[in-house]
């Protein structure tokens, strides 16, 4: 589900779950262990990327609706912790848009270092309430601190979908580029930050991310029940249910 | 003292205390009362107007100068109350801000969802301190969610008044529109919002703007006392009455 | 090391410590002995001022490079200290950054009220990781407060030194202005705001900057200790000493 390509000393975790890299409770697991044993492996830096045209497509809607309230629960677990490690990553962590960044597309992203994305028709956003489900309260915390309360607001109440020049704007992401040389932007963006002195760089870096690792953990000690109550309220069910009847007639 | 006028199940409050839309006590008892009964009238969302060219004047300073202390008490007591329900209201707000809105009126405005200025000569700010009053300090709290601690700190210590073009520019306001289209696209704002599923959309709402929540209680258990001395401080009254009398010279 | 000059009631501390106004102990000393007596002079705001072409090149290393643990150990306290006195200072300061600023000259505009900086091939930043300094937590968390956490976070960890347009964009600085005039638009910045009724607009301020002298109350309480160790780190000594070793040769 994440393929691995290592540039030198940057290593390259690549979403590769076809066709949109949807979000599993596997692929959750396989990115929060491939994020956690890099440095292990020697890796200094990780750009994270997806399928050209499509990052990652946030939550798999069509899968979770099959769990009972232990899975949804285990799922919610494995989100909130998969984000906690990208925030306590010991090394940098580039963000490599490659296309589509919608929902847990767009929340993944918000949690790396540096965030590069593709020129082109793509939209990245915390679509989540459009969908039917609140967005998640630690989330949105950590959406604030790289927005800005006010946009954090703006953006996940209303769910808005952004082109990339707005989201650039806004500075939800950090700078764009042509589609194929997106991978190459953040190794570049890589390079630039390893080169700097590593322990000063590196406890800058954990000081200023002390504060998303702190909301994750708040939100893993009091928030995943009331994830799970409202993940199975009827108004969420319904919209969920319709996301994936709308899916199916798009592929048939 | 308010006109309302339903357009659906969106309702507009138009402030209606001519010449300015200053507030009184009444005024503020009455916007108050009207935004937390709203929903039950079944209002979804709400749009705030005032009049053309004057959105409102902020605190009806010749009315207040006649006030005794507990008077003056029962006002702030009376605004914080209102601002407060403004930010836990069970439904949207959009502000259609008609015209000028200096002082209290950019102050109301910033409680709002969203934010539509007319277009045109008008001034937005904060200008508590041209005429001698220390900015509240919840409200900059308040002020600083919206537009970051920095800008915060400079339009409240300076007093500035801003044009609608800088104004949107720092993001004070979200939009404008024609005079004439103000109230028309701060109902647009409200059908798109109302539109979205509605639990969602209103939990997400209800978390995002918890935070003014508790800096209005914050103030309301430990500012008013301080918020009276400070009213009846030389300077003050001072430039209050030099206030008065610049505006009844303007009305002779 | 510091000359005085006053306009009226505004004083201008000019930084006089050639060549570059490196920060030493002595400095940091006078400077902030310099700001607590203005208000007692008279002065009712102040101007911070540097060499044409060079407002501040940040610490002293060669002469800190010298110093044993007590020493560094003062120098902190002693640089937290006079921060913590720009923060809390009586009456408004206007930095007028007649030329560089990077890594310490950066960050005493930081805690200024508001930032001149000369037009030019300048650069201002907070490069302290480039040289092998982690980011001081305390400041910071007093840079988010002037530019947002994200920016924060992307200027410190990165160590980045900004060209005058770049600064202005993401408001790190408030204006620019001609080289010659860089001191003018400062004091003509102090005579708006000291022109305004001035207990309200010192209560706003004060309450404004509150924030800056817990943070940095709360830095001098607890994280001297690890400056310490940090300056005396090995990577972080290899750095100053290939640093100073640069400066010798750029001499020569």
């Amino acid at each position: 589900m994440i393929t691995v390509h290592d540039h030198g000393s940057i290593r390259e975790l690549r979403l590769s779950r076809p066709p949109a890299n949807a979000l599993s409770p596997e692929l959750l697991a396989a990115l929060h262990e491939a994020v956690e044993k890099a440095p292990d492996g020697g890796a200094r830096a990780l750009v994270l990327s997806g399928a050209p045209g499509m990052f990652c497509a946030g939550l798999d809607v069509p899968l979770l609706l099959t769990f009972d309230r232990a899975g949804i629960h285990a799922m919610w677990r494995a989100l909130y912790g998969m984000l906690r490690g990208l925030a306590a990553s010991k090394i940098p962590i580039a963000a490599a848009i490659t296309g589509h960044s919608p929902a847990g597309g767009a929340v993944i992203s918000t949690y790396c270092d540096h965030r590069v994305m593709a020129e082109g028709s793509y939209k990245i956003g915390y679509n989540e309430v459009r969908v039917g489900i609140p967005m998640p309260v630690a989330i949105m915390r950590c959406i604030a601190l790289l927005v800005g309360h006010r946009q954090a607001e703006r953006l996940c109440v209303a769910g808005l979908l952004l082109p990339v020049s707005e989201a650039l704007s806004i500075r939800l992401i950090d700078e764009t580029a042509p589609a194929e040389q997106v991978v190459e932007r953040a190794l570049e963006w890589c390079r630039a930050i390893t080169a700097l002195p590593a322990r000063a760089m590196l406890r800058t870096r954990e000081a200023a991310r002390a504060e998303l690792v702190r909301l994750m953990d708040e939100g893993l000690a009091g928030e995943l029940d009331q994830l799970v109550e409202s993940w199975f309220d009827d108004e969420t069910q319904a919209h969920l249910h319709a996301l994936v009847e709308r899916l199916a007639q798009k592929k048939a």
